[in-house]
């Protein structure tokens, strides 16, 4: 915690607890947000192009509110005319769409969409609601990036409209990739085993977690990709997904010969995601133990991979991996964890992790892939007595079989790193 | 965009609209998060020294709720006893604090609370809540990272609790930091310096925009620090704050010797931010033109942080910056622009950007400043005929005088770089 005690903490707690006494609270529930992959631009940038670059600050009544964030308003009704006002003001004649953002001066491209700014964007989002949209039931999308203050305002200000969360329509919009959009999530698996690639070259012994991240990151940002972020481990923490700070990595743990190194990394290409995940042993042969243990993670996965096909249900590909994974030598010898990642296999991948997920009795088990979906299949896998791996590809189903973006094979092989 | 053309973009949002009116709505809102920095680990981090790595994912219903987030409940009265039952069942006995989190194992150092694993968060909080708080006003802190649903799911299950966003709490708390905290806020602002740095040493004519970002971010990384965001951009673009994409650097533009490369940039140390902006012409000495853009930011802030110092006020200082603005050779020769970022000059700075806000008529003008206080000043200024610029350093206030920690010095000189 760097430098900072147990002791600190809880003179932290306590002033907190008299704080709130003094105000009448009877406690204090903290909230907060972690994994910084998050940001959640994938509806707006679907609809628009738009992101949104400014960072988040609180808000400032009377100044601001809301800054770091982006709101679309599509009515579904027919497009108002010319003469609307904010039209006629903003001299943009680019549908019937309206972001509303912080921004000032954009580079192009320009998003696609009328474009207001503003310094409120709750109360210009609800000025423009009530202008645009007729009374009645309003779909929220990016439901999960709306606080709970705003949403409280938005319902004060707008008792006309009833806003209800629909992300299952954005869901719905994005499910099936554009041929424009499978060939980003290409150049984005891409991109990522560019990075892997990076980092297995930068993992010699003596080296630190933080050294081996940064040539990831470093061959990300030079490419003009986003690093979102990384679960990294190695040696006796492998175990874990991540250091305990805010950053995952260690710049104090030193790579040894025969440390199991496991990482797991997400960035995007123009906002298109990739997710993989490798661990190999440093410096080393992995010992028979280790080997059941990557073994068990690689070909569970690659198993439900082959089967990813037009046609199959996403509770057949979760079924196949579950039982590869139980007859592996590692099963055979540790037997079964506790289900591992809530028993999930994979999920859909886009300008977000997304549904479908592949879950042998979860709410999309019973759906078919199609060509055109784009999927991430994955295990994370953790035994104390040997340590912890991590496996992930991202597939596009296509009529011909699974393509595997992060290692631009057709076939489900093992990829070599 | 990446190859997406604005007719693909036209169509998804016809196909939106084709969606909501089957779906009975009237119109569609979509909202967004951008600026990556922004996870808001502050309020839990504050009290617990936790931060949760792994990614958010949307909710599954019956599977899991709230993923990739972390709650604390801290009640007001005296302790339970030690044979309450969450105490039992984890064996844990760090006070009458009680972190939520979807974690299965933890790295060392372990978070200064007792610990919780719960996949639905939302409904372990609420259960948390029931048996720890009695029923009236419960303090949220953290409120911008609580989203309008499992708002809404905690109000309906927690009728006898009526929950309050108070992060007036949380920034009382924190507004004064520790000596062990300025000891991480001086490491944050020298690994902010040194990337900082690297980004200068990158920016040879011919160099990309994301070769200088990627040297940054390297930086950042290898030291173990966290890299949460830039604003960069150069030349006809660099009235911008980034690019327009996910990433805010192009891979395309390259450097050219007269260009004004602009950077923005936020990271952290163990949690602790810095930000700093710095600006300079590629490759050649500035123009008149860009000596007057140059001075005039960099001389408003550095008279701001002259008059930082205990018993002034935000609004003096504030003031002081604005007067020096006015009076610069920019101001002399292009007048004086509208007001930029909202008037703004500066803000708290600890676990998050957060308040004080230096502005002359904003909400925190009167209050005074006080040693031990960490801000941030900083002014971006554009014209188009000449191009952007922005400055920014980290300073804490001490009874002898501003120390600034992006430049290692007591008084505010200009910096080298």
């Amino acid at each position: 915690m760097g430098g900072i005690g147990a002791e600190e903490y809880a003179a932290r707690q306590e002033a907190m607890r008299r704080l709130a006494a003094r105000e009448g609270f009877h406690g204090v529930v903290a909230w907060s947000r972690g994994g910084s992959a998050q940001d959640r631009y994938a509806d707006v940038h679907h609809l628009t192009g738009f992101y949104q670059h400014r960072p988040f600050v609180p808000d400032v009544p009377g100044h601001w509110r809301a800054r770091g964030h982006a709101a679309v308003v599509l009515p579904v009704d027919a497009p108002p005319t010319p003469s609307n006002g904010h039209a006629a003001r903003t001299g943009d004649a680019r549908g019937t769409i309206m972001l509303i953002t912080d921004a000032g001066d954009l580079q192009e491209p320009r998003p696609v969409a009328r474009v207001r700014a503003a310094a409120d964007l709750v109360d210009a989002l609800a000025e423009q609601i009530r202008a645009w949209i007729r009374p009645g039931k309003v779909a929220l999308i990016g439901c999960e990036s709306m606080a709970a203050s705003w949403w409280c305002r938005l319902r004060s200000v707008l008792p006309g409209h009833e806003l209800v969360c629909a992300d299952e329509l954005a869901w719905a919009a994005r499910r099936i990739k554009s041929p424009a959009e499978l060939d980003l999530l290409r150049a984005s698996g891409a991109l990522g085993v560019a990075a892997m690639a990076a980092a297995r070259d930068a993992a010699e012994p003596g080296v630190t977690e933080a050294d081996v991240a940064a040539a990831a990151v470093a061959e990300i940002v030079r490419a003009g990709g986003a690093y979102y972020g990384m679960g990294i481990s190695s040696g006796t923490r492998s175990h874990t997904f991540a250091a305990s700070g805010p950053a995952p990595y260690s710049a104090d743990r030193r790579l040894a010969a025969g440390d199991l190194l496991r990482i797991d990394l997400y960035g995007s290409v123009h906002g298109y995601l990739f997710e993989l995940a490798r661990t190999w042993v440093v410096g080393e042969e992995p010992t028979t133990e280790q080997r059941r243990l990557l073994d068990a993670v690689r070909d569970s996965v690659l198993a439900g991979i082959d089967l990813l096909r037009p046609g199959r249900t996403f509770g057949e590909v979760a079924r196949r991996c579950q039982e590869v994974f139980e007859r592996s030598a590692f099963a055979a010898h540790h037997g079964l964890p506790e289900a591992e990642m809530h028993g999930v296999w994979g999920h859909g991948l886009g300008l977000s992790f997304e549904p479908p997920w592949i879950i042998e009795d979860g709410p999309h088990a019973g759906e078919r892939a199609e060509a055109g979906m784009c999927l991430a299949l994955e295990r994370r896998l953790a035994v104390h007595s040997v340590g912890g791996a991590g496996y992930e590809e991202d597939v596009i189903v296509t009529d011909a079989g699974p393509e595997l973006t992060t290692t631009g094979r057709r076939s489900p092989e093992p990829a070599a790193r």
